[in-house]
């Protein structure tokens, strides 16, 4: 079997599945420490969100409302995420003179992703009746949790048993880095780049073909999870270009200067030209034909909305105009969503160098990046047909 | 807020509830090495957790069928056990001439359990149609997975959502020290001992209405979840004596020696008296005639099977006539289960100088322990009236 490690030039899914995760821990290149700008857009799209709630048929109270956040990862923005959307269904149900039901919250990542520490996030449970009781147990949880371990490209809930789904900023993440894009005899070969921004026409096609099996997998396998009359809120990474070698603000963060630092290390003599060809951001930044396309050709879901969404800068910056503090801030960004890649394929000691010489050129071009690196996500709410 | 760190007399349930584990990772004094003894006790009494499922009217195999192990802990043994419960009643299902149910396994325990390590334990999953295939897929795991973080001593799950209940080794463990064995001013302060063995017949009398109290929620909580012709199959530490101050195998591990170390530690200066008072261990392990008067008052379950089961010996030794390795394998079984309260009470340095001292006085008194040191077991079947 290839690994990422090797110079092999498949990265099986499997392998994949088991590694990728943001980073862990609370340290400065953490996730935990780099996930504000998702906070902050996420909080900025609460209003769809709530408007997808609000278009459901609210089932019979007396069945459990489950809702799964898909690629939650460890930190509190899943649990803010949850608790806006249980709060409001509660609302709904206030309102239409019912006594809400119980909820259960199933928080799925990869088997790689840091649970445990999700886990000891969670407040008390305190199951209460109304909204009067669940606002005023201020901190308490008012639903039963569970983590669910595995890839959302494949079954993880049995048939029929979730009300509504959620998954924000993981769907850009392909299952695998399509196989040709790694084999130095295919014409999709990535010679020389790390990401398919500014890649070639067959590059992208591959990209755009991994994209379109996984979604499909992935809508296929929520069909036969979703309970009747369930929705999906789904937001990922867009990009706003026809084309997909323009890959917007992922191709800024993971192409662009990123690329350019793994050059350096090649022209140093640190990193060899085929090991850093074999590397390739699994993400795929689709337009809204893109989606589209893939959610009409599976059939099972109605578009209720399908927009793309200005999300703004992943970077958060208490002074702008620092050059020194915009190069730190865009390594630990990149650093942080891809790291465990990249260390897994470069190993520690050459990642520090990778991060290094990306940090050095982020400063460098301080001030394009604070301008330019702009964040579209595409925002949708499906419902089962 | 009192905490178990300090010199106060009160642990809190909720500070209990967040500390309480078995030893994670994989050292010498690790859960996952020094639980062999809880997996051959479990192996051993296969049988009868297959009567249980026997016993089960089978439900229709469009519903989902739930399975949930309480108090799973993180290593292979939880696995183990919910792999036989489902390849049976997959069995079931075929004999019956029915095509098996989707099933979901919640694996449960404290928000301090080690579920990472659980969660990378799992196998890929591949849901599959017959007992045919489900054998043959060698390794792959043929049901959903979900890890559930809390007390059994409160709510788990939604009402009418499990099938099937297991619980190994468990239930023994109090939801908190008893308050008034923590105070000085009450007859019940259990002075100069770390445990209800050998204690006063008011200590006692705090553990058992303890014990009482806990049973109670459990049995109450589990009524609610269960469905409809749902079962529980609970295996906890239990004692041939009707005298409660005599713990049997229980007390052997966490009285006596243990509490002589704790007793040299005192006369040493290294710990104060009263601090040692204050240090409790949370375990009742029950009559069944104490196990009996809980569920008949309760009143939700029928008992189909209660029985005390010879579990043998906790240790797994080599030479079981070298005293070296009998110490060393005492101290470190009592380390792994209860290791993380003692570290939380007294630091690491001196909780390994208690288990130094636990390991000589073990060490010396190896025969006794080789010929003396036995589990026994209660275990029942119950399922809902």
């Amino acid at each position: 079997m290839a690994t990422l490690q090797g110079d092999n030039v498949v990265v099986p899914q499997m392998k994949l599945e088991r590694l990728l995760s943001m980073k862990g821990g609370k340290g400065e290149t953490s996730y935990a420490n780099n996930s504000q700008a998702q906070a902050r857009h996420a909080r900025s799209m609460l209003h769809l969100l709530e408007g997808t709630l609000d278009a459901m048929s609210l089932p019979p109270p007396t069945d459990t409302f489950a809702v799964a956040d898909l690629g939650c990862s460890c930190g509190g923005n899943t649990l803010f995420i949850i608790d806006v959307i249980i709060k409001h269904l509660i609302k709904r149900f206030d309102a239409s003179g019912c006594a809400p039901p119980e909820f259960q919250a199933f928080f799925s990542d990869l088997p790689s992703n840091d649970f445990n520490t999700l886990f000891q996030l969670l407040s008390p449970l305190t199951i209460k009746g109304s909204l009067e009781e669940c606002l005023a147990a201020d901190g308490a949880r008012s639903y039963y949790a569970a983590g669910v371990p595995g890839s959302f490209y494949r079954r993880l809930f049995p048939a029929h048993s979730i009300n509504v789904f959620h998954s924000a900023f993981s769907l850009h993440w392909l299952s695998q880095v399509p196989e040709s894009v790694m084999d130095s005899k295919s014409p999709a070969y990535n010679k020389e780049r790390v990401f398919i921004h500014g890649a070639s026409v067959y590059t992208a096609q591959a990209y755009k073909q991994q994209y379109q099996k996984d979604l499909a997998v992935f809508l296929r396998s929520r069909s036969h999870e979703l309970k009747t009359g369930g929705s999906m809120f789904l937001v990922c990474l867009g990009r706003t270009s026809v084309d997909p070698t323009d890959q917007g603000g992922a191709g800024l963060l993971f192409g662009t200067h990123f690329e350019d630092a793994w050059n350096d290390l090649v022209e140093e003599g640190l990193v060899d030209g085929q090991k850093r060809d074999h590397f390739n951001i699994p993400v795929y930044a689709a337009s809204l034909q893109d989606f589209k396309e893939v959610v009409e050709s599976d059939g099972s879901f109605s578009i209720n909305k399908l927009e793309i969404f200005r999300g703004g800068s992943p970077l958060v910056l208490n002074r702008p105009d620092d050059a020194a503090e915009v190069g730190r801030a865009l390594a630990n960004s990149c650093r942080a969503v891809c790291g465990v890649l990249v260390d897994a394929h470069l190993g520690d000691q050459l990642s520090n160098e990778l991060f290094d010489r990306l940090e050095r050129r982020a400063t460098i071009h301080a001030r394009e990046l604070v301008e330019h690196l702009q964040f579209f996500h595409i925002v949708a709410s499906l419902s089962l047909r």
